[in-house]
């Protein structure tokens, strides 16, 4: 357990001085992004019913905060409700070597437990830093064999939210190998519901954040778990991958910041479909082309995104839409935007996307699927009416660390996310935006909501 | 997906008066059984632990009961501490071809749920029915191969926990199909803590208890989960299991009551080692042997022993004590009884017992091996320091469904549990007893705690 030894350790003796400033600044961004994604769900389905079960179960009130409600509540309800809430409209960040959505289970547990504590700005970044770093390489981990079959926002999610809320404990490195064991044999969350459309993606966020936290808070309390969960023989690996890698745990502690490498997402779907959709607009800018010229295009795709893509060929609801390469690449062809006001509005009714759907195509790529999970390469061959046979690659969809969204970018799409769900007036938008761009500044995070 | 929807169906149909009398009577023995495993661990770590988490997390005050603290909270709570404290003690029931502990987990999310819904005890007994024959088959349904890595009852509890509820609730059909969706994407818990004595146990039933809970009453409410998580590619056997076999989901629903095939543990550790125990026991009562006599034990055991016995020899703790194989024969030899207050008070400083500890050596046993884990055979050979070589064999366990305990033996039991603890006095003690024994009776179930 030498790997986890190394990464307890840094995240023991991880202080806010040693963060580099371009990464603290990223945490800021992937903290707005995170907050116009929880304020974005407010109403939607199934966002009340855990606001709901907060009430029916929790305390009146508390020190911690709904966002989609503005009710107070246990940091538990808090990071429950918000972890359900910020990954709905499929708008917040990835990771792509691990492909985790950080920002939904770790803003959600450690904003939560943050207002609990009474915590300042600057502990709230250095937690969310200590989450990611641990999230990321626990990801990178379990391998591409655990994503096949677990969600592993879910899986993952409960030991990355887990961390932060320890590092808002101020964990030494006991504490955190107690925290990853009592962490660790919580995580759970399967990819069955995806064929479903069934809920269970708000439930699984919902859970890893609110899990995460408790088995924190437990630990703080004297809690003892397992002191190899990742790489012992009956461990999370053990049970739950087959090409665990674990130096990946320890990878350049201290000198790789994993959260600066996270993306931002861009279209309003599921990150799978963004190389493709990059590619084939791209391609119709540059050709001129309308959705009318299009005979048939074909996508060539890692096998990750078949697992996760290829179960439903025609979309009944907007959440399924957002995992169909066809609607996404129609949405695109046909309007050039797959935000969330087209996918509302045009993704399950405007027949010129569906007539596009049905002439989308995933093919399985070698090249594409080598340099998949860290890389998300984008191809598209597309055949004309007429016959021409063009093609196109981005190899860098927007959104990634080398093609990142700016901060005016940022801010539109968090007005954008604001205005969808009507959560907050662009008014309160403005001011939330600069109460997280002071963020290191704040010395309570009471006001934040 | 025929076998879970025969299961659902089953679930949904099933009456009270479809149940045996005598099936309604082995659920009131678990039942008393179970409260006095919970109240046995009054005060032991790591249950204030719980309680204070319940506190700090939950409401002031609500319906439902947490049995060691006396306190009230809203059943979330009060299945989370309940299902921590009712398996803390290694006293709870075991069904054994399902390797799960049934009671600890159903009863805890069940008597909360009634408490809080106001259900009679006619409900409570019904749901607990449901939940046993639903958990059950789908622990037989994972198979051994579930059981290496995965404590059984953790992540197959989740789900046997979200039925007993989801019966409470009246579910039909469609309903019982998306709980166990919902309930099936939660599950976990790795046997991982098992070699550092951790607290991971009390979690898993703990969150088991608690986790079904919330599946149920969110399922009540409208969230949906995947339809297959069972029987699906991405699901709970596609993930966690490599011997999956669906026929057992739907085994004799309605004429085969699994329910009552639970055992009782009569000894007060791990339940692999009681055939041994109870061989040895036998052996030495036949033989006239004192423990001075012996040389040498081995004992022929199944694989799943080994895998959970195999990891400590020279216990430090009484849960690890609890685990070995050689303090438990020890205790045996030494003491003739291997009760809680000989786990307390004589398993890891009796230097007889620790020296017929190290004389114990375990061998897989390929008939032993065969049988499990429908029979759990008993089977040893001691070595006397005369030379003599003597052996002994039991089939049938007591405790087990054919050498069961009687109501005056489990009346004996339950306050030998509760003097343990001091949780109750002998007349506070007999009153439950008489509570128990007309629950079939009782309108509500407020007054049971």
């Amino acid at each position: 357990m030498q790997h986890t030894h190394a990464l307890a350790g840094f995240l023991a003796d991880l202080h806010y001085a040693q963060i580099p400033s371009p990464v603290l600044d990223r945490t800021e961004d992937l903290f707005l992004d995170w907050l116009g994604s929880a304020l974005a769900s407010q109403g939607a389905h199934p966002i009340p019913l855990f606001e709901r079960y907060a009430q029916r179960m929790g305390p009146a009130e508390g020190r911690a905060r709904v966002l989609t409600s503005g009710r107070s509540s246990s940091p538990y309800f808090a990071a429950l409700v918000n972890g359900a809430a910020s990954h709905l409209v499929e708008q917040d960040d990835l990771h792509n070597s691990s492909v985790l959505h950080p920002a939904t289970v770790v803003f959600s547990a450690v904003l939560a437990a943050a207002q609990d504590l009474g915590k300042s700005g600057k502990a709230l970044l250095l937690a969310a830093v200590a989450g990611y770093e641990a999230g990321i390489r626990i990801g990178e981990f379990l391998g591409r064999s655990h994503y096949r079959v677990f969600h592993t926002t879910a899986t993952v999610g409960t030991l990355a939210a887990a961390v932060g809320v320890g590092k808002l404990l101020g964990f030494d490195k006991e504490q955190f190998i107690n925290l990853l064991g009592t962490a660790g044999t919580q995580a759970a969350g399967l990819w069955e519901f995806l064929r479903d459309a069934a809920d269970s993606k708000q439930l699984h966020t919902a859970k890893a954040a609110a899990d995460g936290l408790l088995a924190a808070y437990l630990t703080a309390d004297g809690l003892s778990g397992a002191r190899n969960i990742l790489e012992g023989d009956q461990g999370l690996a053990a049970g739950m991958s087959s090409d665990a890698d674990p130096a990946r745990l320890s990878d350049r502690l201290g000198t790789r910041w994993a959260l600066a490498e996270t993306s931002f997402k861009f279209h309003a779907s599921c990150r799978h479909t963004h190389p493709a959709a990059d590619a084939l607009l791209h391609l119709m800018q540059r050709e001129g082309l309308s959705h009318e010229h299009i005979a048939k295009v074909v996508t060539r795709v890692h096998q990750g995104a078949l697992d996760v893509l290829g179960r439903v060929s025609v979309p009944s609801t907007v959440h399924q839409a957002k995992f169909s390469m066809g609607t996404v690449l129609g949405l695109i062809a046909v309007h050039g935007s797959a935000q969330l006001l087209e996918f509302r509005d045009l993704a399950l009714t405007d027949p010129h996307v569906a007539s596009l759907r049905d002439k989308v195509e995933m093919q399985l790529d070698a090249e594409v699927d080598a340099a998949y999970p860290a890389r998300w390469l984008g191809r598209v061959e597309v055949t004309c009416n007429d016959g021409r046979r063009l093609s196109a690659a981005i190899d860098q969809p927007k959104g990634d660390p080398g093609n990142t969204l700016s901060r005016p970018e940022l801010e539109a799409k968090f007005q954008r996310l604001l205005a969808y769900s009507g959560a907050r007036s662009p008014a309160q938008g403005q001011a939330l935006i600069e109460q997280v761009w002071q963020l290191r500044d704040a010395p309570s995070l009471a006001a934040l909501y």
